[in-house]
């Protein structure tokens, strides 16, 4: 089997990971820092000792910045749900997840007004000039995806983070795809809500996601116990239990743990260089294979996580991720909740496969798949895969 | 060590539910049911499997109607802010959980309007009366717990249940307590909402609650990419997905899965009448013991889960659990997140040792433990735990 999902997850979780989330499941299922014992203490330190980890991997100002979320989904809303109000204006990118622009359209709702910068391929100052364009006077923050988890492509959120710094707008960053991939530094990038997918890049279980918040969050979209101040009705003000409300996942934070060591053992540079390789290797490969359609430029250092997507003539993305399925290849298809995308590159209607690399990925995995495409490609298309 | 705060979560898991998260640690680290590939079916339909037998154990009328939650406090608050409208009224009890008063503390900002009805000791007749009299016509929703945290006496849940459905009102209930441990059906019990805290009398790992959902939740207070119907801005309206943005916990539910199956195999009411044992045994040891403060009557079967909270004489619940900490027992002291229980017992200020057991506990750490409570209360109070 040869497995190039991993935007939706990374297939082979390190096995590091599987013993610490083991290592939680059999000594350290209690609720920790709740309990008046010192197993309960010891799992709260391990857990702290995470926080303070995740905090300086990715430049937090603040340990107690650092909230465990069940998916970056969950860090998305809370940001975009607890910080503005009716009146506010949010600029995104024309390349956002649905984990973006489904709360925003509820938001909008309730009266915040949303515009989508338009990114411009291949050209970071035009980019950033689309964001710095939108600006109004009530606009509270700029929120955007590090990278397209369709098509690959990185923006230029060093620029963007200036124009919020200069203008005094919030900057918050969905870096699903790049946590653990591309060095990302909340302070030198003017960071201040970084939304993470720990599955993915860092390795860790499905079911965790973090929110590094260096700035306030106003409101809670889930309140509960807390473990602190429980006497008051009112959600606590404290920092990170104000967004951790009952029992946290500590299997899933043991994995996060060892997830980010691994990363940090490979090196977050090596790892990107190892499969942007692949990743060119692909897209050369597919290049030369005729009806083969890509959707970008050849994947360049810096300027795209390891993630393509690409469709073959007549074939419905769906189509051929079902023919590459049954010879082993597990590569996803259709719309990746990201219509945004498919509305940019005109593939709202079929879809784009999406092929995207983890470090456990080999360079002739890819050749065995681009052959298999290859081979998909020069036979007769058969009348049942007609759409 | 003696693990005596399963209340909290249970301290030992079943190995069966520790191999099924491995397994889908190793084996089924894939998006389920959203890529295109075998596995990813494979994982969707263990996952589909999972919902089933959570839906037919509970008596749920459809396994659509199953949602995966991160917690017990997650499923809480779909139901409270997803159903209640500004001029709504609710009935909760007067032995809420944080979990249930934080959400409606928010949701009385907005004009929805609480009453809390006073629980009986002793008289369900009386308890549920006590419901049924606080019923006004903009009455939207009974919610209760199914059993107190704190005191461990179980709610009359089929009554209220009864005159919910006389009434034309909506059905709530926190089974974070009860579920795994007492028989819960919805269908029978009149229940349209069941929240549960897997991790706890399901066995499961930490991070893993359900909500069943009977009847309609109108909003939702978490969008996403769901996997479907991914072109619309808004929120889908098919279940589960509705409610489950984001990647989804696959290691979790693999362990609910094992963990529920454990449940069945050993059984709910010989789990329920191995641990109300254990409550009865320690409940009569420590009565025994002078200086010691019992908050109930001793613990009946079908009116208590197996959950305790004691005092001892001067002692700050706190100090107390220290002490037996020190001595190698888990005790949980404070509040437990849930004021109003103390407010109802007038321990608001020293709050309450909990004792509470799994069904892998043993009657002789039950001996072992009260002799250690027995030791403490024989001493003489150092002056460092004087309050």
């Amino acid at each position: 089997m040869i497995y190039f999902d991993n935007a939706a997850t990374s297939g082979v979780k390190p096995k590091s990971v599987i013993n610490a989330v083991n290592t939680a499941l059999s000594q350290y299922s209690v609720n920790p820092g709740r309990g008046g014992y010192e197993l309960s203490g010891k799992c709260n330190e391990i857990i702290y000792n995470c926080r303070k980890e995740v905090a300086s991997f990715f430049g937090a100002k603040d340990t107690t910045s650092v909230i465990f979320t069940q998916n970056c989904t969950q860090a998305i809303n809370y940001v975009l749900k607890g910080v503005l109000k009716p009146s506010d204006h949010i600029i995104v990118s024309s390349l956002e997840h649905n984990a973006v622009m489904r709360p925003l359209y509820e938001l909008s709702k309730t009266g915040v007004s949303v515009d989508a910068a338009e990114v411009i391929f291949g050209d970071i100052d035009a980019t950033a000039r689309a964001f710095a364009n939108l600006i109004k006077p009530n606009t509270k923050m700029i929120f955007c995806t590090h990278a397209s988890n369709v098509l690959g492509n990185v923006l230029p959120i060093k620029k963007i983070g200036e124009i919020c710094k200069e203008k005094g707008i919030l900057f918050g960053v969905d870096a699903a795809q790049t946590a653990g991939v591309l060095e990302i530094d909340m302070q030198k990038m003017n960071i201040d809500y970084l939304c993470i997918a720990a599955h993915k890049g860092l390795y860790s279980p499905m079911g965790t996601g973090i929110l590094i918040s260096d700035k306030p969050i106003p409101k809670t979209i889930l309140e509960g116990g807390t473990g602190t101040d429980s006497i008051i009705a009112r959600q606590p003000l404290d920092m990170p239990e104000r967004f951790e409300s009952g029992t946290v996942n500590v299997p899933g934070i043991f994995g996060i743990k060892a997830g980010l060591e691994f990363v940090k053992q490979r090196g977050v540079d090596e790892i990107y260089k190892k499969e942007l390789e692949m990743s060119k290797k692909c897209y050369m490969m597919l290049s030369q294979i005729g009806g083969v359609i890509l959707y970008t430029d050849l994947p360049e250092y810096g300027r795209f996580v390891p993630t393509l997507s690409f469709n073959l003539r007549d074939y419905n993305s769906m189509e051929l991720a079902e023919i590459l399925g049954e010879k082993g290849v597990c590569v996803r298809a259709g719309l990746h909740c990201c219509p945004s995308a498919h509305r940019r590159i005109g593939t709202l209607q079929k879809g784009t496969v999406r092929v995207s690399f983890s470090s456990y990925n080999k360079p002739e995995e890819v050749v065995t798949f681009c052959n298999m495409v290859r081979i998909v490609a020069q036979g007769k298309k058969k009348s049942k895969y007609f759409y």
